[in-house]
């Protein structure tokens, strides 16, 4: 409202246009302020760095003190700070408490200069922060459900009292912010349905087999490591993670009587475990897989291809085998040969990469299996006893991790070993030998 | 850039100052359009309406004849108009093509005053509109992959070229709508997901036991005829609907040589059967689902509990079964015994019905055996013989769509038929009765 009078008519209309050059300049900054912010919405990958940089920028046009972005946590029934400025520790209050607390509740907007003067103000925040509250400026952060999901709220508006336009303005980023809190949100719930529907597949194998329960889990583990090893990215990792314990699932499709025969299998029978390989194919492909992992179907039915095409289900050769595969096919082989089997030990270590070696370079691609005998033997062991890790000794594993698989092969066939090698002999092969009682 | 000179200075500034306010003007606009576009943002759950609103601010702040929102097509390698003001039909070119393809591939800004002396420009889409293309301002629309997923443009600025500010403004635009954008196609890609997921674990089952395979499926899909004829909402639909299709997916854990056998089975062999349910509940308890699919475990394990407390796992009674247990337990009786097995046709209608009838009220709920019973018969049918309703005659089905279930009864057990009963008899019996091919 204009108060004061002018005598003359023309400084009166010149007044009047700077006062409204004096808003409208305001307003170009605002308009800057929402440009800078909606720029960072795709310049800014990470929810935290994006939220940092919007409450950096509403603090700064909204003249503001401070300035926090509180979510709900629904465990807990709480508002916690996911990002406030010029403060460390996170604050945390129950969903009800306090101006943050009831915006959250009714949805609503509030501006009230003067917060002691408010009965809905909290005031033990400020008793525990020595911060003191004058004006506050609190919008919601509601979703695409029309669900509040926090509230954004500005304290302490420097040249006075929070404006009406400033309502307007912060609701308008307000709505940006929820808009990425709930994208990052959704982001991360369809990774953890994503890898609680793999397992859960995965594991539907161990139900009706628990004699090999627990093998698609490590071979997922030994490909990792291999992978790891071999400085793979996260991408193909993932993709050789989720394969891998996917790999069998089409041996839900091979009757029991097949699978679970103790005696030697005739040719037919054989030829129709052969067939699980196809049948992950077939289940896997109904699947449909976010982009990055639309490969899984194919690398997961592609463990039992060989080098030398003598493989299935295809018969691939050489480098027709995707990378992942080939990396799968010694994980699978070896947690088959070193799996405790109903009333039989694991096979001797040496057998095995006696095995592994033979088969190199015909079945399996060298260079996949040089890697594979660089996995630590911390590792190794928490990989082998993977369901008993609880009962593994920490300082017995610190002692290991400087070993590798090549190292246990190199030491036990040694004549001469020092003490060092004894123990780390004995340490690794009282782990490998262990005896369990069958539960 | 100022081409006039003024003999006064005062005038010279008032012009300075009147021209300086136009264009605060004009940026007041700009903030009040974004702020209109953020809040269509919260309020519009449609994204092809929340593009239809932003796409007419974004005519109206920018002064253009045309606004277009291009989306790119992975699958045809093409760009095609999701929205576009003023035109109806869908524009649709190579993604290479015309300055949008420009833009699209390089991910650069452009402003062209004169779109016919581009050589980018493709006058094709003109010549196939009668538009005349004057000025173009296009923007990327990139998601938070950085990826380009489309294009923003605006054509022929009423009042001359499109400005720097304009390209600003635009940009900003660009970045809320890929926002929308990318956010409905992550829903979309999702429920995808999740869908194809739950029918793959249901089908898993099929894998293993070709004899019932189907039985979830069919479940399913009685279960959720019910549940429409009850008017129940979408969301408890979707629910019921998945639940069916997990709810014997505990029998993995049951061996072949008890859930084939083919003859009576011991009590014992019984207890194991019985476990499924179950381990149905175990195995998708390990499942992360969407919050409003957390229920799915309970409902799906629940669907041999009976309404005197004598079913299983857990025995509830009465209103302790959970709604869609009791219709999931209707629809899976009703298919079990509907089921064709080997050697074997579908049992007597009649005898079902009365098997049900005897039931309900001890194991049935009988509000949802009286809804049951309006299951109109063309969906009836079109459900039995699901797997083969391509065989299904278009016309037959049309004379069915009026009966209901309880209506079939009626006629076969009356003694004075009408010729339209004996008809909807005939036709109805023809279809239930019907032989196949043992594949």
């Amino acid at each position: 409202m204009r108060t004061m009078k002018k005598s003359s008519e023309q400084s009166y209309d010149q007044e009047h246009q700077q006062n409204e050059l004096h808003i409208l300049q305001e307003k170009k900054s605002q308009l800057d302020a929402l440009l800078q912010i909606t720029q960072s919405l795709s310049s800014e990958l990470n929810l935290l760095r994006l939220l940092q940089r919007i409450t950096a920028e509403v603090k700064k046009i909204l003249e503001a003190d401070r300035c926090t972005v509180f979510l709900y946590d629904a465990d807990k029934n709480e508002l916690w700070s996911k990002v406030a400025t010029g403060i460390r520790k996170e604050i945390r209050f129950p969903a009800d408490k306090g101006i943050a607390g009831y915006v959250f509740q009714s949805g609503e907007v509030l501006n009230t200069p003067d917060a002691y003067s408010d009965d809905r103000f909290n005031p033990e925040i400020d008793k525990k922060t020595g911060y003191h509250t004058r004006s506050i400026l609190c919008v919601p952060l509601n979703n695409k459900m029309r669900e509040t999901i926090g509230v954004f709220q500005v304290l302490n508006k420097k040249t006075g009292t929070f404006t009406t336009d400033d309502e307007h303005l912060l609701s308008a980023i307000a709505l940006i912010a929820a808009s990425a809190v709930e994208n990052a949100q959704l982001y991360e719930e369809q990774r953890r349905s994503f890898l609680s529907f793999i397992e859960t597949l995965a594991t539907t194998l161990d139900t009706r087999d628990y004699i090999t329960a627990g093998h698609s889990r490590r071979v997922a583990l030994y490909a990792n490591e291999i992978a790891r090893i071999m400085k793979l990215d996260v991408t193909a990792r993932e993709l050789l993670y989720y394969a891998s314990l996917l790999h069998d699932i089409g041996k839900l499709g091979v009757p029991e009587i097949v699978l679970f025969k103790d005696r030697k299998l005739t040719e037919d029978e054989y030829e129709i475990i052969k067939g699980h390989a196809l049948i992950t194919k077939n289940i896997l492909q109904k699947i449909h897989f976010p982009k990055k992992f639309r490969e899984i179907p194919t690398i997961a039915s592609s463990h039992h291809e060989r080098l030398d095409g003598g493989g299935y289900p295809v018969g691939l050769r050489g480098d027709d085998i995707p990378l992942c595969s080939k990396i799968m096919a010694v994980a699978d082989v070896f947690d088959a040969l070193t799996s405790r089997r109903q009333f039989q030990d694991r096979m001797d270590l040496e057998k095995i990469i006696h095995l592994i070696d033979t088969e190199t370079g015909v079945a399996f691609e060298p260079y996949v299996v040089y890697n594979f005998k660089f996995i630590p033997l911390d590792r190794l062991i928490m990989i082998l006893e993977f369901g008993h890790t609880s009962e593994l000794d920490r300082s017995d594993l610190d002692k290991l991790k400087n070993y590798h698989l090549r190292d246990i092969v190199d030491i036990r066939s040694k004549s001469g070993k020092s003490d060092l090698e004894l123990e780390i002999e004995n340490i690794f092969m009282r782990y490998y030998l262990r005896q369990y009682r069958v539960d």
